[in-house]
C-alpha cells in the first residue's frame, strides 16, 4: 500500500471515529494493496481488505488466492476464510475491537449488506455506508501510476496504428474489433479495458455502438474507441478515421471536433473545474450549431479504472489538481449520417497539461 | 419473454402481495426480455425491467439502447430515463399505482438501494428485497435453450480439438489460452463465459491456476479448462491432456477421476438430490485415499450464467429435476505433483442424463 494512501485513510477513519474499513471494490484493493487478482463477479469476490484505523491491515481470501495473496500484498496480513467470509470476519470484529465499520457501499450488494448488518448486530458493532473514500485517493496520480498510464497509452497507439495500415473496405466492424484485440494481447496488454467500438457510417451516430457485420466502406467517417489494460492501468483512445478520400462534410465534421478538442486541452490546468473544461471545448460545437449533437460530457478520469473521477462534465464544479488523468473526447452524432469522436488522454498540470498521446494522424486533414 | 416465465412470475408476485419486481440482474433481464444487451459494470446498466403482477411488463432504458431494446424485448413498453432511472421510477410508481416493490437484493448495490429506499419513502412505497425468483424458473431449461446449450457445447468441442491438435512442448500456458480465446471468436462465439485456464505440471495443483509463462512439457498433465458464449448461452468443459507419454502416475490419475465421473453421471436423474451425485463420483476419489485433494463440488448449474444452480455438492439437499444442466467434473489435485479434471455436461432426464459432450479423446487412456 502506498504509504501516504495508508496514512491518509486511516486518518480519516481516525476522523469519522471509525475503527475499520472492508475494502471490496477491486481497482481500490489492488491499488492499496498489491493484489492483482481480479473477481469473476462482484457476487464472486478474490478477496477483501480490512483496513484498521490503527495497525496492520488485513487481506481476506481464500485458499485459492493464498500464494499471490502473500506474494503480491506487501505489509498486509493475509488470512484465509475456509468457512466463508462472515465467519472469519465475526472473529476479527471480536479479536480486533472493531466498535465502528464502514463498507464500500458503492461497491457491496444489497444482499451481502444484510448479512453483514446480521453479524454487526450480533456482535454490537455500528455498520457506516461509505462511498469514494479510496477512489479520492485515486484521483491525483503518482510518478509511477504515470509512467504505468503513459506505457498503456504507447502501446495503445502502436496496436492502433498496426490495425489501421490493414484496414481495407469490405472488412466488418466486428472483425476489425476484433483484430484489434487480439492485437492488445499479441503486444503484451491484459486485454482491452472495454468492449472495442468499431462504427462505420450511420453506426457512428450512436456514441455506445457495438461493432456490426456490417462491411466498412470508403469515404465513411469510422470511429474506433478502444482501450486497453496494461499492468493495471487503462489506455483510452478514439480516432475517427476514413479509407480513401473523405467528402467536405466529413473533412468540416473532423475538423470542428478536433478544434473543440484543441480548446479543451488548451484550457486543461489545475486550478479550473471539469465544467471549465468542457465549456471550453462545448462552445466551439455549439456556435458551429452542434450543440444538439454533443450528448455526453468531453471527458473523464482514466486509472485502473477505465471510467473514473473526475469528470469533465457540467456535473464537476470540482478544481482540477496535478496529477490528474483525464480524457478529452469530444464528438458529433448525426442520425442517418454517423459520428466523429476524437479522444487523447492528458495529465493535469499545475501550469497547464501534458498530453499522453503522439499520434497525430487524421487529425489534421 | 417465455409465457410461462412471465405467468409464473405474475403468480409469484400475487401471492407475495407484491404489485411490481425490479429486475436488474443482467442474464435474468436476458432471459425474461429477450434483450441482450450486456452492462459494463453493475453500476452501468444497459436497462431494467419492471415487471408487474398485473398488465404488460416495462424495459427501462437509455437512450443509446432504444433501437436495440424496441427490436428484441417483445412484449415489453421500452421506456427511456433521459433524466436518470430514478426519475422515470418515482413517475411510474404513480402512474401504474405501485405500493409494494420487490428488487433483486443479489444484483442491487447497497448504495444504489439507499437511493431506492428514498423514492419509495416518498412515495409511500413498501421495498422488499428478494433473491432468487427469476433464477429458480431458469434451473429447468427449455427445448429451445436446450439447442442452444448443446450448439454451445458442441462448439466448445471443436475449438479445443482444433487447438489440441496443434499443442506442442514449449508453448506457453497464456499462449495456449489466449489461441483457445482467439479460436472461440473465429468460430462465432461470443468469446470465453470465463477466463480460459491452462495449467500445466504442478501449476494445475490449483484448481483455479490463472495461465503463466511457463512453458508446458512433455509427459505433465495440462488441465484446460475453457467456456464460450453462443446465443447467451454457456458451454463449460475441462480435459486433462498430456503431450508423449504419461508416466504411469498420471495414468492412474486420470483413470480414477474419469471413474469417478462415470459415477457421478451414472447416478445423475431427476429425483435425486445435488449432494447425492457429488456423494456417487466422490466416493470412489475417498476409496482411492485422495478425498482430501478433491476440495470442490462435483459440478454445478450451466445456462445465461456458467455457474448458476443446481450445485452439485453437499450443499444442496434437494432433488433435481429435469431439463436442469449440470456440470460432473471431479478433480485430484497434487501440491507440487498437478492436477486432473475432467469436466462433461449433461442434461438430467427423468431415467437418467443425456450427455451433451461426445469428444472422448484422452478419456479412456
Amino acid at each position: 500500500m502506498p504509504a501516504t494512501a495508508r496514512d491518509r485513510i486511516q486518518q480519516s477513519l481516525k476522523r469519522r471515529k471509525l475503527d475499520a474499513l472492508l475494502v471490496t471494490q477491486p481497482e481500490n484493493r489492488r491499488y492499496l494493496s498489491g493484489f492483482t487478482a481480479t473477481d469473476h463477479s462482484i457476487a464472486e469476490t478474490s478477496g477483501i481488505l480490512l483496513l484498521l484505523a490503527q495497525g496492520e491491515p488485513y487481506l481476506l481470501t481464500d485458499s485459492r488466492y493464498q500464494l499471490q495473496a502473500e506474494a503480491e500484498a506487501h505489509g498486509f496480513r493475509v488470512k484465509l476464510y475456509p468457512r466463508g467470509f462472515f465467519t472469519l470476519l465475526r472473529r476479527l470484529l471480536g479479536s480486533l475491537k472493531i466498535k465502528h465499520l464502514a463498507f464500500e457501499s458503492h461497491y457491496f450488494l444489497h444482499s451481502t449488506a444484510q448479512l453483514l448488518a446480521k453479524v454487526a448486530k450480533e456482535k454490537k458493532v455500528e455498520l457506516v455506508p461509505l462511498t469514494g473514500l479510496v477512489e479520492e485517493l485515486r484521483l491525483q496520480k503518482s510518478s509511477e501510476e504515470l509512467a504505468r498510464i503513459a506505457a498503456a497509452v504507447r502501446m495503445n497507439e502502436a496496436v492502433f496504428t498496426e490495425v489501421y495500415r490493414s484496414l481495407r473496405p469490405g472488412q466488418t466492424e466486428k472483425e476489425v474489433a476484433q483484430r484489434l484485440e487480439n492485437a492488445m494481447r499479441a503486444h503484451g496488454a491484459e486485454g482491452p479495458c472495454f468492449d472495442t467500438i468499431v462504427a462505420a457510417g450511420p453506426n457512428g451516430a450512436l456514441p455506445h455502438a457495438v461493432p456490426t457485420d456490417r462491411a466498412i466502406q470508403k469515404g465513411e467517417p469510422i470511429i474506433i474507441d478502444m482501450g486497453l489494460r496494461l499492468a493495471g492501468y487503462c489506455s483510452d483512445m478514439t480516432r475517427t478515421v476514413v479509407l480513401g478520400t473523405p467528402d467536405p462534410r466529413t473533412v468540416a465534421m473532423i475538423r470542428l471536433v478536433r478544434q473543440a478538442q484543441l480548446a479543451g486541452l488548451k484550457a486543461l490546468r489545475a486550478g479550473v473545474s471539469g465544467m471549465a473544461v468542457d465549456r471550453a471545448a462545448r462552445s466551439l460545437i455549439e456556435q458551429a450549431g452542434y450543440g444538439d449533437h454533443f450528448g455526453h460530457g468531453l471527458g473523464h478520469g482514466v486509472g485502473l479504472n477505465v471510467h473514473e473521477g473526475p469528470s469533465l462534465s457540467y456535473r464537476n464544479r470540482k478544481q482540477l489538481l496535478p496529477g490528474m488523468v483525464v480524457t478529452v473526447e469530444p464528438g458529433v452524432y448525426l442520425p442517418g449520417w454517423g459520428g466523429v469522436r476524437l479522444e487523447n488522454m492528458a495529465v493535469v498540470e499545475e501550469q497547464g497539461c501534458h498530453l499522453l498521446n503522439h499520434d497525430t494522424t487524421f487529425l489534421d486533414l
